[in-house]
């Protein structure tokens, strides 16, 4: 998915906007009608956070003995285009409309795995306005969110997977995908879970035009 | 959102409808024609559970160790409302169509917590009934909220949450927003993370006429 | 909901489609232009686990100390038809097109559950393809979901579920229903949440014409 959060390195033409953060009142919840900016600091805090190395802003994470992660991902279905799901090129009459092979599930297995350790997300990481990520494989960025996982001292408890689509059946390839999912890992099969759900032929999703993926991962300190 | 749940102090004057528990067959899957009534006490349960004090009604949770939390919320987006996302008033031509100021990230942390707890939801603490809650502050839910962790003998362990809006760029804002959640939760920014995703133009989200938000939180016993 | 992975036990009759591994390339991120296929035992491999007895396949979990898990579903609402929430018959001018009751939250607890422990789920357990689930009372599914969870030495430690719906209110019922969700789980109200939004009257859960449900789960070994 063409994530908001891929802007993040946002073309440094766009002058960065300025935020203001509400005032916020102790405890009277009327909202005053003459909203407080911060200093300055916020615009520059903006566009400074925003040109700092993607991944080097992450302060290194408390040893929590466990982290929670939570990973989405939508991208349309257009006629023509390969359907990549987990690695694993299905045969369909469609397939997702990308900047990378926009396979949801493994781009929301990434997306849940950095967001447990705080680290910038798959849109930071592997921005897609850049070039280099045109038509990626996403195993790349799979790789890439072990490697870090690993480096911060978690290793995966269990990860548990949802694919959102109208078509097609998935059951045929369940075992392939999650075989693939857990090479990618580094996983025992028992630890890495797939499951499918149809739309109920309502919405983007239940109309065939898009696929989506939730997952969440609980990570394990080393 | 004006949550099904922010009714849940229903107005007195609704008689409350009753509801049926079906007859569960022990082994047998098909549906008995007769559907057995509870006693009526199931009536008078419904109606005596609604108007208990929201915050009273949950029991002491058990000392578990590390307690899980999911929180989901969507706003229509309108021209000409603010958008206050993470307590932050981002530029944009739309905003949120809420009873508070919208913000469905700040809510959505807040349901997360609370559901990790047990405890009435966001609907229920504040609902949407309540004048005085007319266009509040939503950090005013979140310092309640995290008031009622520390009192309840937990803390945040961490933190993970996903927007949903096709507009405005949110990588700009992205780590205003998050130091901000920082200071309401009264954590270290390795443990609250924040990412964003389009929905590639589809359904509501992706039309630019919502926005949403999902939240994991693990929360430690002290 | 008939789920894409209820299909998982496919019609013997459809031959199974061959999905084929991309090549994966060390890093370079173009994708090359032919697609390597795996031999064709992938073609077997996707037959033979298809026809696996869906419960026997999957290996004994590692001793982790906690899994996490998440569920998700999804029922068209249509005129006439009973709304059953959590195992109550909720009064309402519609209710859940399914081939079971469509009991939108105990499906997702129960996925949420199997989710976790890696096992199968709900769609492979009970296909909707089976006449004997044909309005089956979901409760059946908990109790399976729930015996296999012991079987496989764990216990719920606290779950959160979020039911997304437009109507009708939740509220009146929502204690009548938790409770009957902890009989259904053997569990301590206190570890067992459940909220309800609303999806703001867009897309077709915001239009009353189908109802949702996210649950996340933390199990705990036992």
């Amino acid at each position: 998915m063409a994530t908001a959060s891929s802007l993040f390195l946002a073309s440094p033409v766009a002058t960065a906007p300025t935020a203001r953060a509400r005032s916020t009142p102790s405890a009277s919840p009327a909202r005053p009608s003459l909203r407080l900016r911060r200093p300055s600091t916020l615009a520059a805090a903006a566009v400074q956070a925003e040109h700092q190395p993607a991944v080097a802003a992450a302060p290194k994470p408390p040893a929590l003995p466990f982290r929670v992660g939570h990973g989405f991902d939508l991208h349309r279905l257009e006629p023509g285009l390969p359907l990549i799901i987990g690695g694993i090129d299905i045969p369909h009459d469609r397939g997702c409309d990308a900047h990378s092979d926009g396979d949801v599930l493994l781009h929301c297995v990434v997306d849940a795995i950095l967001g447990a350790l705080g680290l910038p997300d798959i849109g930071q990481i592997f921005p897609d306005s850049d070039p280099r990520w045109k038509g990626a494989d996403s195993s790349v960025f799979m790789r890439e969110a072990v490697k870090l996982m690993h480096e911060a001292g978690y290793e995966l408890g269990n990860l548990d997977a949802t694919l959102i689509l109208q078509k097609p059946k998935i059951s045929p390839f369940k075992e392939t995908i999650r075989s693939n999912l857990c090479d990618l890992l580094g996983a025992d099969p028992s630890v890495v879970n797939l499951k499918a759900k149809t739309h109920e032929k309502v919405d983007s999703l239940g109309e065939n035009r898009s696929i989506a993926a939730h997952t969440v991962v609980l990570l394990m300190r080393k």
